[in-house]
């Protein structure tokens, strides 16, 4: 009745060559059910996952007497054998078993016998996916903070160094007023944090084990959920069956905070571009975090830069891809879940590259402080801190000090010259409360000092963030 | 120089009729210019936010002696003032002051004269509209638990009416085994609940304030952030001025929860969608929940759970928009950010209504009880529990179980009966292990009861994690 | 038995307060149905194209006999009377009628009594707002087509006055090869061609009219589909009924070509957010189009750039949102598609705007010739010439040419001088072969005008194409 | 200097162990440098398109004389060989040649020699990349146009077996009228060359050569783009070589219209789904095309269609990602760009396994046809016939038919008859005008057979469709 000549049959059952779904079928899966139904190409990565959690749930069968210790035994030791095969390289990964659940399930048929069926025992792939799935998911959560928080002491690391450096403060791109260069830094180090947050966050509601759902409806035998969550990690069992094999909103979430922790690197990464441009000369990159030009031999160019910048796409379209493929869908598990691999793995490489490319980059690039401050005092950077001035000495309100410092802006213009150079005569035919006393905020190191207010970008105020920031990570 | 007569001038300035930003332009903006520009017809919403900030920092602005109490009390009166005109419909909005800070500065002008260019001191647009927004946003995600919290207890009611009423449970959308339809609905508990756990995971992490940030380097002028920041209801002052004026990762995180929540409540929709057609007949909703048919007179259309269905689009469109708007943008703000509000109003308004409308229909929605029960005999849906039984009786690998199982599917099949009606003879030439006691348990109520794991369709664990759920609500 | 008093219940009939839907219904809906289910406030944009396709229907209708000529007449001239009232302000859009549709023909009964009734004959709510929706979307595609012209046109205008002024070509915002501005400003004419080309394509696919589909069946009236869809202006009736009133690809396809044109304005108003930075300084806009700061008097901000490139956001979202609306819905209508117009209208508006900022920014920008072709002389630009002319002049196969000359720019670099002025000596210890002939080709000027392959960045090549282009537009 | 003896560095060169770009490089790249710039693994699969492009510029180099006939030759012989050894599977690809180009362009070199060195005349990775994956992405616009055609060839073929075959017709998923099953499969075959018609226009529009356009500035070789434009298909050369080699929107277009046709696609796998369940019973899948479950014997699920409607999901999170890759990139090339090819292979792929699963369902699905025309009669579906009947022949105004058919609608429910069953005396109380004659139109074979309206219902008018299109076809 079966055909062990024909391996290629989908659905092949790891026991005697019958198919996985039984004797109902007569007719064999044509080509294309085969090429758009078959995930092992995809799922492999699952494998660690899976095995972990088959050996949690062999224990607990065991342990509540479901299945007899010797069976039990066989079985963990296949589990181990695949494992040895898996890391040498070995292990037959077969498209005919479609996916990674079959291929282990094949092999342990294969490794210990009839034994391997009992493996099964109380559980469905559609929990058994849910349950590797959200192990990966939950691994790479926990990555993805450890290399926040690699990112955010690289950021720490070169925001002391350059606590003091000045350097221009942008808002529409145009020269605001002075900052200091370790201050920018010091504000990813903030969104940093909250990237780190949303991962842990979505690690904590993520850690309940779907384990022990079965197909929809849970189980007749009697398992002890409680002891299959607690063997993988997890703070519990999920309270519904129904939910725990059709829900993926641990991906999605987890998709989330990688989309907006993306963001915030292709803003760095856009400035780091923009900075190394000849016209700002703000920094540069060591060669090997640059490349050169097949056709242009001068050129060094911040290729990673930009490819952390370009990972956005791919991490917020997986986003729109699994919400995509979840909307509408009736519970419970549908095969359309499938296709919840393959974003986040793509999501989740790609953070992984841009948050190592970035701190690299981070660690490695070498400001020019002399053009940087240069830049600064560009702009009428100061004429803020003029304004101010006449709010505070010449009790202006501000509006109307805001009117007169645009007047003297216009005039400096008009003469070719800084604000700090503007003759005293100048300022005050604008408005006779101007004193000498003025030009001691115009210069961009006065402007920055001044800015002593909590979260300002006066170097008392960017050293004390750091220090709180150090002793925090 | 001013010309007052000339209120439509963009950027005018509420005093005197000095444009607001200062004596440099020489030319009136391009019609294109205001046209692209304008924000009031969007941001007039955030008033309530704009007066409530102003409040807080003119207090603070009287507290620490930067503004006159004189002044200072001038200033709060006119906001007082400014409240209750838009409260009673009168106060003017004007595109001339392109957005709700400079229409309400405008105005106070207008009410109080010079002291009101005193609140400006130590604030910027920049500062004031991240925390406008903030406050908004915190609001939402309240409004966003609290609406989940009502779908929770509408679905528990329902699920406890329910909770030992059978249904098909579905995979693939095929019958799959029996369920409850309490169990059913207690699926869509756990996600609610997820779902506003991270509203309030957003909440918490978006809870500092930016009033002090000003342009983004911060103040010269000695306020006191921390003082605003509780005024407000804030956790405390945020920690870096550009972070706090140049990113907008808390409206991001909203609305990533706001999108996995509406791809919940599409489910759902779509099941009542589904489940209302004649050929199910599962559910019916009242009238008032219904539509008719301008040409088709006997029509009850479910528009309102398809119109939830469709509110995904708009929700994950949303997270799509202001994502890309952030995508590489430099630090601090750029004008790129004004396009940050639309996408989160309108999809906090779909949410809003679609929360509503799904607790209605959960509430009101009438099971055909009979019909789902006979339903969830069909299509063979204890075929599991006759392969656990020859797990658990005749001591079969549940791979072999499975085998024998789908061999007598496919016998019944050909006699066109069901599985409890499949002579025992039929059975035993299947597996001679088979006895009379299989049948008990071939009835879907007897499937359903037997599933007692933790989280399984059985009465008994519908009703525990019913009770558990309202101790937590 | 009908209620005149009570305006506000929804589906209210137009004639003799019948509710729309008939005798059927015993309950009104409830409020949460009124407020998810009402359209007007969005679809009343609609009325010209309601109007119009009402008009063509009638006097379809009284030419094929269905209607009579007296009735028909009246309901011409109450359709005349809307129009009129729409126009002058009058027309009383009421809530209660749901949408456009239902406005107008409930105002169309208060008009004209009884006769009113028979416009619906052979027509349903669904072919009707196919119809309009689909009149307004080739509208919309029209303009798109008409004002990228225009911008080509401003485009050609300004690539014309700088067809021979140097700029630096950049890849990686590195400086690469010298090219003409002009060359630059007709990259954008090319991208804005096939703009226009998509537009125009969803336009000519779109003009088949869905009128006569009815509810989704056809009708059994002996309507002239061919008269109503000639009238108008579309190029034939659509074939399929229930494809007629269940697809909204037409505005996706919209929406695409939207998103694309987008995303191109977003990479031109991004290179003026750069230029106009102090530290390039390549551009300046005149004041009408760039904004100031309420706290810092001297900024010059290109704000209408970056509102350009911050609207690619939304235009983008509502892709996404309409793709996800209609994914997975069965034929033919249902109320998802509501959601349809929103983000097409939102989507063509920010477009509209954007086109037009862009159009006056490529009309005002003034470069700074100088700075620009300064700039086009940094960073070793013209390596590749000289690579070039190692391969031309020595022979030397391209790849040991490229790398020689990476020796001479790292030579040059050593020395601190450009190419050019590196000493004959240096060059011919790299590569015996170079004379001093070498030297004509080392300037911007040589290098660009020497790139006369077709579509290069030569003068007379911009040139050629400019002419081209004025020919074609 | 150069290290032979470490063939990992990225961009090595191919000839004597350089690296590529030259000697200015003092560092090797960094690791991660290594790991976030390579792409091999993805952009191997333009092997094809590369040979064949540097063939055709190979041979111009020849006609133009910039290569000389034997240096020619060896370089052609030695891309033979490279395709012989790709295709027998023989071909190094090395991951320290980075991409496809350099993998070539090193092999070539081992191969031949320094004759290799002169097939980059004249030419540089970014016109190479660009046209190589023009080429990709013409060749896949070709493939998805055949393979809507054999779609549409299977629905017709299906169509004409089923053009009388009476079917629910469903708005909002209820019942509205009857229709055939030819024809609803009919409304699948418009929205496919809807499709077929985006894919041939953006392949027209984007067969435009970018080869020649060198690095961004075009060449000063005599090179001649008008035939290599000829030789590799294209109608001629692309007219501005900054935007021959900046531009993806060719990409987005084929992304766009993949989106839409996946999301017609998702529609009729959502009603193969729907239309399987036990309670539709409409149609099933013969085994070949379902699959079975591994715990529930009895299962035949419909996967194919889950996964083609899942398939939406990673089509249209392609679309996103490359739109926000491209969003506000500045001219010319930008290694973001690199990043376009994964959502282009991945969802062409997938478009690809979605329209041949969808074809073979089509083809093989086996419809229920007693019980859809069954299902035909209930819910009322002639309502519309009869309110119809009262226009025409009581000649009342349609919305006062409507309201009378609703009425009647109400009755026969209350009596638990259908219309057809209603007596006339019931019929008589609500109008007087109906007679006998009225029982003609109330049934759903009479209904569908009266919407002989262009494009109805009607089977001769689905006859007449499927005539039409097979002459097309």
């Amino acid at each position: 009745m079966s055909n062990p000549q024909d391996p290629a049959s989908a659905g092949q059952s790891p026991q005697s060559g019958q198919t996985l779904w039984g004797g109902r079928f007569s007719a064999k899966p044509a080509d294309i059910m085969q090429a758009i139904n078959v995930s092992i190409g995809v799922d492999k990565r699952l494998w660690a996952q899976d095995l972990r959690g088959s050996r949690a749930h062999c224990r607990m069968l065991i342990d509540k007497g479901i299945v007899r210790p010797d069976d039990g035994a066989a079985i963990l030791g296949g589990l181990d054998t695949i494992q040895a095969e898996i890391e040498a390289g070995t292990f037959p990964f077969r498209d005919e078993y479609e996916d990674i659940h079959l291929n282990v399930e094949a092999r342990l048929s294969e490794l210990i016998g009839e034994a391997s069926g009992r493996l099964h025992t109380a559980r469905s792939r559609n929990d058994q996916v849910a349950v590797d799935f959200r192990l990966w998911v939950r691994d790479a959560c926990d990555r993805s903070v450890e290399q926040l928080k690699a990112l955010q002491r690289a950021l720490l690391e070169r925001a002391e160094q350059h606590a003091g450096d000045l350097m221009p403060g942008f808002t529409h791109l145009q020269t605001a007023q002075p900052v200091t260069l370790g201050h920018h830094l010091m504000a990813y180090v903030e969104m940093a944090g909250r990237d780190a947050g949303r991962f842990a966050d979505a690690r904590a509601r993520m850690n309940e084990s779907p384990l022990g759902a079965a197909a929809l409806a849970g189980s007749p035998f009697p398992i002890d959920r409680h002891a299959t969550a607690a063997a993988l990690g997890f703070d519990g069992p999920m309270r519904n069956s129904l939910d725990a094999v059709s829900d993926r909103d641990f991906a999605l979430e987890t998709l989330a905070a990688a989309s907006i922790t993306a963001g915030h690197l292709s803003r760095l990464a856009e400035e780091i571009v923009v900075w190394m441009t000849p016209m700002f000369g703000f920094v540069t990159l060591p060669d090997d975090l640059t490349t050169g030009s097949s056709i242009m031999p001068q050129k060094r160019n911040p290729d990673a830069a930009e490819l952390v910048r370009a990972k956005t796409g791919r991490i917020m379209g997986s986003f729109v891809a699994l919400s995509t493929v979840m909307k509408g869908l009736p519970l419970a598990y549908s095969k359309d879940m499938q296709e919840d691999k393959p974003p986040v793995f793509e999501a989740m490489d790609a953070l992984d590259l841009a948050l190592t490319a970035m701190t690299a980059m981070v660690s490695a690039f070498r400001p020019n402080t002399e053009r940087m401050a240069e830049a600064a005092s560009w702009g009428f950077s100061t004429a803020t801190d003029l304004a101010d001035w006449l709010v505070r000495e010449a009790d202006l309100p501000f509006r109307q000090a805001h009117h007169v410092t645009g007047a003297a802006v216009k005039r400096a213009e008009q003469l070719g010259v800084g604000l700090a150079q503007l003759p005293l005569a100048e300022l005050q035919s604008l408005h006779p409360g101007v004193t000498e006393a003025v030009y001691k905020v115009l210069t961009p190191e006065a402007s920055c000092a001044s800015r002593q207010s909590f979260g300002g970008t006066a170097p008392e105020q960017v050293r004390a963030r750091i220090a709180e920031w150090k002793d925090r990570l």
